[in-house]
């Protein structure tokens, strides 16, 4: 039995497989891979896109969706074991993994960082005691990072542009009113580097790298296909020659928790939406991003209303890549069973 | 394609259509309309009765319901074209419109006003826009007007009253706590007037006429059917000789946003409540009121548990009506497709 | 047509028969009992398992569930008859329950009390007037009692224990940082006796009697056995011997809505964590607790996780037994159709 927590587990042409077999199910191949079959979709955070696509993939598997809405503050739950629970929380992991394990076959969970305590948040605490103590596949819907994303991503960049690889995959700090979880961010220079693409990051400072864990993930990963991995904080050396422009936001690691001091720092990337000018600098790059995106904020609406712009196909093959991913998955469960 | 955002836009004889099958389907016909569609119904403001006559029809119709719980303040979108989006909003209505339309095969909507400028959401802003960027039906669960609560009302009084042309129906105006929406009020006048009855509404004062919108909409349709439109403050006089009476609360659109002005108005209309001395002025008038609705405030219990009381069918032919609509909207598009 | 709102209408060999279907079913025995049919489930308090296994069990029945998330605040409902509603009740039961049963084929409802005046919720207004004036039959999800955790127990004790009479079951108080509800507590007493076993409470003071419904419930149940029910306050003179230990918290009704000056009695009963000192002095006793628990507070880590604790049995068969009961009452529906 496998759980899909992060793209990291996973080798490329496992995933590469997922990919493929998305594109036949966005093709109009149907499935009953989850027939007689139920998933829960535990929320810790609100989501309207994730719970859609994950929702309706699972009904087009044959499947029954239970969405669990967990948000935090709500149902505060233990996850340190051996604890005495005379504090907020109600429930044990340990018992919310085993007694949803009896009811369903396969547990997908959001469940973002708190912005407290990086050094315990990059831990992924939650997920992964759900992983360790759940008997059935668990499914990552977004914490510390967002595979399902990534797979999305790698889908509309396939279908864009043939092979990725020696490709260039410029990911670009944008701004936004508030600091953000660099859940996505993470990801994208996972899925990138994983696929044999020189990435590049462009950021308002060196605060702004992203935990090691992920850097040095991705730098083996160019290492392992003869790619580039770069930082940068110059606006053209970064666009110059990029075939994709991935856009996020997010906040810097070394404030966490402390963000009024991030500021100054932030200020330095006001000038970092995309824009015509911009992608002008690249080589006829397609631009895109998860959503829910701020217009003309983080993109302008000249790039977004463009052919360039692969977002809107992103976001439609969150529904294939899961579909594909949860077949997957349960083929492995009935492999045990 | 079409929508259903305001029977305004459709016939008589094409929502008579709808009726008749509606009828069909609660005698007991079955349909498959849906099969192996999805349908998303996405709430910006709480429903218990909306939401689970929509859920319920479309797993009938053979469907899957996908229940997106987008309520004001947690999912702040925006719907203004060209926007700098460095406020709450987090999302474009043009990109969850593009979104969705790739997930499901119909979104129904509803999204109340917010009270604070008439002036702009009388236009019915963001389910209009949502229906100019979406490429599936979209329906309308009540904004500025309620759509599928007039074809549930029309097919009550169809059932009671058979034809209802040249019948007077009498629009009640009646005490409630606080000013509410108009959508429902609106709406009575649309289908009464489009259904060939004579129009009457009771108000406490000019105040709580309609929106010029509607009252000339109305206006009209009574043209077209030689029928009367006549706007009443003396309970004696709208009650005589009225075949239906609908009873509403709504606040005065002078006092928008204001309410504390709409006070003095408000208390004229202090003996308004539907109760057995007013029903004994009519030609022996059928009751209704949509649900919820405040017994002893807005009705008195005695008309509430007569047999004139029509609000326990009109509420269950929401059901009907709604499965009737997805049909036809689910045929057309079937036509495009 | 039956309701399920309490054990103490139905009797033992009733019970037994959907307890023996729900071992039927738990051991893979397929039902369509609810298909083509839907089951509202009306939550005025929060809930996951509840929901998740009712949602599964219904899904698994062929059946379409329909959650509605009706939050003590966010829909308050009116439950005396006669009222002028001018307060914040926007909706009356009557309407409530005769809309639902248009809708659904049966209705599921947790309402708990409120905490402010036992006289009056120790009637359970709410799910009472709901059943009274539906049409379809109506089930307790947990209101002052929690039928469904009651069979999920007995099912639990069956077959672990094989037959449970004349065997002896110890409900104890354990700590927990606030005063709770004591439905599972009156539930757990209501079904030990009802099935012929021994019943023992220990409690910190005499404060913690339950209400004395429930307590003359169970000496009649008791008497009618031949078995005992006793109250204690020592913690080896309720151990000794027992074959059961069921541990649960709650408030002493004495101080019902005025918690503070309850806490004097609550610390007399510190010490009353069940661990493996105190299951020493049991006859080898078998341990549970409904879920969520708090682990180290209520239960000792060794003791949950060790082959006595069945709380995860109890909690997975909510499932079965859920499933067997909505056959049996569809039977009986189908029986007046």
């Amino acid at each position: 039995m496998r759980h899909f927590l992060t793209t990291e587990d996973w080798h490329q042409d496992e995933l590469q497989h997922v990919l493929d077999r998305a594109r036949a199910l966005k093709a109009g191949a149907s499935s009953s891979a989850l027939s007689g079959k139920s998933v829960a979709l535990v929320f810790f955070n609100p989501s309207l896109r994730t719970r859609s696509s994950f929702d309706i993939g699972i009904a087009q598997l044959g499947g029954h969706p239970v969405v669990l809405d967990a948000r935090a503050g709500t149902w505060p739950m233990e996850m340190i074991e051996g604890t005495v629970m005379d504090g907020d929380a109600e429930e044990h992991v340990v018992e919310a993994a085993r007694v949803l394990s009896r009811y369903v076959d396969m547990i997908a969970i959001r469940c973002f960082p708190k912005f407290e305590d990086w050094t315990a948040e990059r831990e992924d605490p939650l997920i992964t005691a759900f992983a360790r103590h759940a008997s059935v596949p668990v499914i990552n819907m977004e914490t510390i990072v967002h595979p399902c994303q990534e797979l999305a991503l790698m889908l509309a960049l396939q279908e864009r542009l043939g092979s990725v690889e020696q490709k260039t995959f410029l990911l670009t700090w944008v701004p936004h009113p508030r600091p953000l979880n660099t859940a996505v961010a993470n990801s994208a220079v996972l899925i990138a580097s994983k696929f044999g693409m020189n990435v590049r990051m462009l950021v308002p400072d060196e605060a702004y790298r992203l935990d090691e864990r992920y850097m040095s993930a991705a730098e083996q990963e160019c290492a392992r296909h003869g790619t580039r991995f770069d930082v940068k904080t110059d606006i053209k050396a970064a666009y110059s020659g990029a075939h994709v422009v991935y856009a996020k936001s997010w906040g810097a690691l070394p404030f966490y928790g402390q963000w009024e001091n991030e500021a100054p720092y932030r200020a330095k990337g006001a000038g970092f939406m995309v824009d015509e000018a911009k992608l002008a600098m690249t080589d006829k790059a397609v631009v895109s991003h998860c959503l829910p995106m701020r217009r003309n904020v983080k993109i302008a609406d000249a790039v977004v209303d463009s052919p360039a712009f692969l977002g809107i196909e992103e976001a439609e093959n969150r529904l294939h890549v899961q579909k594909a991913m949860m077949e997957a998955l349960s083929r492995d469960m009935d492999g045990c069973g």
